[in-house]
């Protein structure tokens, strides 16, 4: 069977107190089958960012331990800070990173808040992916109120929870969880400093303008350079590849005459997005992913 | 400071005894910093494969552990097996794998044989990269005479170890240690049956024949698929890289009017090779390894 992993990047109120962040953390250390890969408290935002990766049963079991101290330690009655926040585990997104499809991280995310709800008597809401309304998809507008206008809109019926009380945690507020793609930035440099062609390609490469379904776009001037870049965001890159996005961006340059002269990628982005690319453009037949030495190093005890 | 990962492939003269096989292979499941990724005892060669990847530090601690116990257990004078052999521990290739030069691998195969042969009073020769003469790269000729063989062979002068003794360990006969790059297994269909083609591009390609630098290869006929192959063992992917081969068959299949049909790579290979081609076409502008979220998860502790 194949490992399946993913991401989670859940988000604490959190940014100040050293010991109560390192007790929310410590189950991301301990449990088995995750890896904590990174953990940032802000003090001005005064929140804690987590950036753990593990399988589905770790995750889980991780996660809930860490609502539990957060869901203890923190009251959203003294809570103040920058960054718009709703609850003392404010968002908790899983990313599918290998071997695992969207439905599943979705299904995960379901769980995850069935039981927190339970165990946390916790109000969640579901997002992304994994939204039961089209106006529930978009994190920002289920934040919108933030903890001290939502013993409000907790109780309006468009805005019942999808788990727990229809009435907000007295110190924790309200959780927002949910499935999503990872996002890999991508941008394609031009030899032109003219802005309008690099517009009117992104135009026309994005799905927002016809082109490709998991890809948005928009021109930027790279000024240092001379030089302008279509700057894409794909959105789904097990669906729309990278060397879709490049080679359709070659096809629209032609017709002003442009060339492409180069390509960055920006942050990290999983593997399986760039051995997509080299399996394209080698005509690769019967490529498996297990055949990289590297995939054989993760979680194989 | 990036983590520095190799491969290590010991043979041990042992295909037997299961008691044995786990004692010589405990190491590698106790040492931290390894990982013990395979093993396989094969009766009628009588002989155990072990793979095992990790850091320097892991992988020589681990390995001189696991030669005392083959050294001190495994009686050459009663081994029996249809695969050459001439030690209790035959052979030990060292494959740089990650952020490791071969010459690293090298100095690694030098300091694993100084201290196995002081520790365990065994004569060692260095083989492939790590080879002190040309008549040493090439492991079938150090081999030659096999264990029965090699009381007498240790004495001619050209055949002094390169560490430890001139006189065989009395049950652990003789060891070969080296370093080698991973090869990588490339093969590319062509759109006819003609094996000619096929064998004229390789020569073209390879270097035996003037071309690429680290390229193997040979015309192959596909019967069943009624294409022809040009079938490539690229000795070192980090200095002629894949795309050069592939875009060089290209180049000469035009001249038949033959065109490359796909492609495919056989077995296991370091990630590397194939982000390497994917950041060749994409034209990819300081692109980093560390880029790539699976590399984030190799012991990161």
């Amino acid at each position: 069977m194949k490992d399946k992993i993913l991401e989670c990047v859940p988000n604490f109120s959190e940014g100040k107190d050293r010991e109560i962040i390192e007790r929310i953390v410590e189950p991301f250390r301990r449990v088995e089958g995750v890896k904590l890969l990174d953990y940032s408290a802000d003090i001005d935002h005064n929140r804690l960012v987590v950036t753990v990766i593990g399988d589905p049963d770790g995750l889980k079991e991780s996660l809930l331990d860490a609502m539990e101290v957060a869901v203890r330690e923190i009251d959203m009655n003294s809570h103040r800070g920058e960054h718009p926040r709703m609850g003392a585990v404010d968002v908790v997104p899983f990313i599918p990173v290998k071997n695992v499809t969207i439905d599943e991280a979705i299904e995960l995310s379901n769980q995850v808040a069935r039981q927190a709800a339970r165990r946390f008597n916790l109000p969640i809401y579901m997002y992304e992916n994994s939204a039961t309304a089209p106006e529930r998809q978009n994190l920002a507008n289920i934040r919108k109120g933030q903890f001290e206008g939502f013993s409000e809109k907790i109780r309006l019926p468009e805005w019942k929870p999808d788990y727990g009380p229809s009435e907000i945690h007295k110190t924790a507020g309200v959780t927002a969880i949910g499935a999503r793609m990872p996002l890999v930035a991508f941008n394609v440099n031009l030899d032109t400093h003219k802005l309008d062609i690099a517009n009117a390609i992104a135009k026309k490469i994005r799905n927002s303008g016809g082109g490709l379904r998991f890809c948005k776009a928009i021109g930027v001037s790279l000024k240092e350079k001379e030089m302008v870049q279509v700057s894409m965001n794909m959105t789904d890159y097990t669906r729309t590849s990278l060397y879709q996005s490049f080679e359709m961006i070659k096809m629209e340059a032609r017709r002003y005459g442009v060339n492409v002269v180069g390509s960055e990628l920006v942050g990290i982005l999983p593997m399986q997005a760039l051995t997509d690319v080299a399996a394209y453009y080698l005509g690769l037949e019967n490529f498996c992913e297990e055949q990289i030495l590297e995939n054989r190093l993760l979680w194989e005890d």
